[in-house]
């Protein structure tokens, strides 16, 4: 158990309040030229502005300094459950990101179609990125291999990508790619990192077996290889670390994924940003958390387009009013990580964090911005402890020690 | 393994990249009088200002906050290993400041030439302060000493104090020190502190007899002292860690010396700032990491001599065109930690800290100095990580999960 976690069991208490966490996904930028503003400087957010002047900003590092998350890390700290002790696989992700429901037994795998020759050796290892809906055909084909005692599920992601889940008591997820990252050469066998892992392994090497007969006439995806073999990771509910009834509000997969490893509900968001806030006010009364997620800001930076990502900071704006009308007791807008068009990539730059509640001590701060947040009064701090913030002014919190 | 290192040996990726780290030993100040400027804030910096508008600037904390470090634990926290977790004993300090090439099974030891009376009682654990050529001379002697199967290598370092290495495999350091810091008292038996050591202390027991009778007839140098006891301590390399080819240019053995142990290869210098950016220069294009060490911003404040080391500082500065001229991707500017003349001391404030890359997040700062790095966008942070920024920036560091 992490010391965050060992303090929050130790201390939570409950109360009435609500607190609500906005995650504009990617929400750090940069200047595109020295000397300018950032996406979320150059946005218009008369909202978020007026927030920061009864609330305290600051920068939030996701990881370590420096480090660039994915999207598991980055959230997972915001959740205040370190992202370096809760290590999510790949395939566990990839699952999480087709709203698959992971049980604490399963252990998930990423699939990639790909062609072999008549020697065996992989001559394309995307499957001639064939269309999702021959994909999706194949993979109902492979979802009929069974093996004894296992649980066998096999999902389409997209195009030649797949989801394969083994589910069965006890089983481990230490096991090597079979990708051999190269063409010209056979997909590799199945090979355990440890002897818990060795079932798995074994289980591995039977499914890929059925596969390639069931296969052998579907060229170019006639095989499929296996990657990110990962359990489903051991993490303690919110209810459990901090006694509250937590809600997550997000259009996304994968975002609903990651709530749902920490143990959230996941409520129906439809597909905009109104649906999500007609959602949290239809849940109010429910629950004590909300995580509401919005991934434009992210998705705009990747494309490198520095306006659409400051249109879509607008549009996070415009979130503000409704979720106020509902007096939440603690507000915090932030990303899980930085997004700056001017990189087209996720980024290790820390994160502007702004936190609204009665028991903030003022910083002086006049509008939500990276420069603002660099002088703003919680200073630069590991994301992991953003929920101790939350909680605390929450008035969540006992007293630690006499 | 370190946390960091876990990361970087995972996260690591080649590039063309080039990064700089230019140390200007002890760089960081105090004012002489309350509201006063310090050492590099009086220093005119013209270079290292314009650097500071196109970067980034911090403080960072060598160990931890007000711990004033060392040269070992200041230069391996910038190098990015936890000072806390890789304790150089000072034996291998002394050897590595003689320029002695350390193998991973070396014991070094530090030794003081000390005056014994006719009871074999200490009456001057200094011998005297011999010159140092008649240490040399006694060091000669002493390197004739052969113990059956173990290499015996001593060496002068100044004065009354000299190096002892023993070499073979396996051998352990911890051993107690035989100078029993008092005069009129017999020197100590070399006790390990454990039995792994044990082998080194009966080694240590049977050097000191052949030494007591080699220097019967040198008084006041008629025996030695141990101390410092310690094996090189096991460091994974630069290239193992990080992924690059790093090289040291540094005039003082010490500074190589640390390099080494990491894992640098140690390029010839020459005695001034203009030769070793010759060398930098010339070796450009054979590595990817170049550890540049000026040291007299160190020993002018060690002097007390403020203005001497407002004059170091605008030498530094001199160097940064020609480094510039190279093009490198990041550029840092620092200390391992801070040697304000007012102490004639190191001392635990916190180090000035400038790094510029075309990726940093600018943060409105016009000059390098404490109060503008107090400001910075680095924030105050441990040095050890600074290592991850320079990578980050390098483009040298996959994102962590997905």
């Amino acid at each position: 158990m992490t010391q965050i976690h060992q303090l929050t069991r130790r201390l939570q208490k409950k109360n009435d309040s609500k607190i609500v966490l906005l995650v504009a996904d990617g929400l750090g930028g940069l200047p595109l030229k020295p000397g300018g503003l950032t996406e979320l400087e150059t946005a218009r957010t008369p909202n978020m502005d007026q927030l920061a002047q009864r609330g305290v900003l600051g920068l939030s590092i996701p990881v370590l300094p420096g480090i660039a998350p994915g999207s598991g890390p980055g959230h997972l700290g915001l959740f205040g459950y370190d992202p370096l002790t809760y290590d999510i696989g790949r395939g566990v992700l990839e699952a999480l990101g087709i709203d698959f429901e992971l049980g604490s037994d399963d252990v998930a795998i990423r699939g990639n179609f790909c062609t072999l020759d008549e020697n065996g050796l992989i001559t394309d290892r995307r499957a001639g990125r064939i269309a999702s809906d021959v994909g999706a055909a194949l993979c109902r084909k492979l979802d009929e291999i069974t093996i004894p005692g296992v649980e066998v599920s096999v999902r389409p992601v997209k195009e030649y990508r797949l989801v394969i889940v083994l589910r069965k008591k006890g089983l481990k997820g230490d096991v090597e790619d079979t990708d051999p990252q190269a063409t010209g050469v056979a997909p590799l066998d199945p090979q355990a990192r440890n002897t818990e892992s060795q079932e798995t392994a074994d289980l591995c090497r039977e499914f890929l077996r059925q596969a390639r007969e069931i296969l052998k006439d579907d060229a170019p995806a006639n095989f499929l290889t296996l990657r990110g073999i990962a359990c489903r990771p051991e993490i303690p509910t919110y209810e459990e670390v901090y006694g509250v009834r937590a809600a997550a509000i997000a259009v996304y997969p994968m975002y609903r994924g990651l709530a749902r490893l920490v143990g959230m509900d996941v409520l129906d968001a439809g597909a905009t940003l109104e649906t999500q806030l007609d959602r949290l006010e239809a849940a109010w009364n429910d629950y004590d958390f909300f995580f509401l997620h919005y991934k434009y800001t992210d998705s705009t930076g990747e494309d490198g387009n520095f306006d659409a990502k400051v249109a879509r900071t607008e549009e996070v704006d415009t979130a503000i009013p409704r979720i106020m009308a509902l007096d939440p007791t603690v507000v915090i807008v932030t990303g899980d990580h930085s997004t700056p068009s001017k990189m087209k990539a996720h980024s290790g730059h820390p994160v502007p964090v702004l936190l609204a509640a009665d028991s903030c001590r003022f910083d002086g701060s006049t509008e939500f911005g990276e420069s603002a947040c660099l002088r703003g009064g919680l200073g630069q701090f590991e994301a992991k402890y953003l929920m101790l913030q939350a909680l605390a002014h929450a008035g969540r919190l006992e007293k630690y020690g006499a």
